[in-house]
């Protein structure tokens, strides 16, 4: 199993729009992802590590798939919608990671 | 529900040995937080959001808990000897973020 997370790092003046994300992203991705989809998850940031400090991330949200294979030929076709999307919850920077799930 | 995401982060001559982690980190850890932490997840990353790029992270590790109080009660008595053990495996310096779970 693969984890495709975006992470939407916080900065000055940088916004989230959980609602939209929730409500009209997460949807279309799942719609067009389809099958190969096999979960998402979604996460708000709340704090850092140290007492008052800030989360480094605003939100990020995760994409399970069964292998990169099926990820890729999943997304390729439907990249371009997906990421033309972005502007309209977040003027964060997306920051991609591609991980295998080890317990 | 909240999530204490652990990030190890990449970079020039770290490193992370998965196998520490999960064989040794991870069990002292889920030995000394109890019940109170919930579930326990760890991905390795493999690769960033271009072709060829590397992962952001070299590792991260996700600590459930019903509530940030419960983190806190659950992490205090333990703090020094689960920090204390981070240098033996891995010299990568630790991003932690405290989120809720969301969907």
């Amino acid at each position: 199993m693969i984890i495709v997370s975006v992470f939407y790092p916080n900065g000055p003046g940088s916004h989230f729009d959980m609602d939209y994300y929730l409500r009209s992203h997460m949807p279309m991705v799942q719609q067009r992802l389809g099958a190969a989809l096999r979960r998402v998850t979604v996460e708000q940031g709340l704090a850092g590590g140290g007492s008052g400090e800030p989360p480094p991330f605003l939100a990020a949200g995760h994409l399970h798939f069964d292998s990169l294979e099926a990820f890729q030929k999943a997304f390729a076709p439907h990249a371009g919608p997906i990421l033309a999307d972005v502007p309209n919850y977040t003027s964060a920077q997306p920051v991609i990671q591609i991980s295998e799930v080890k317990l």
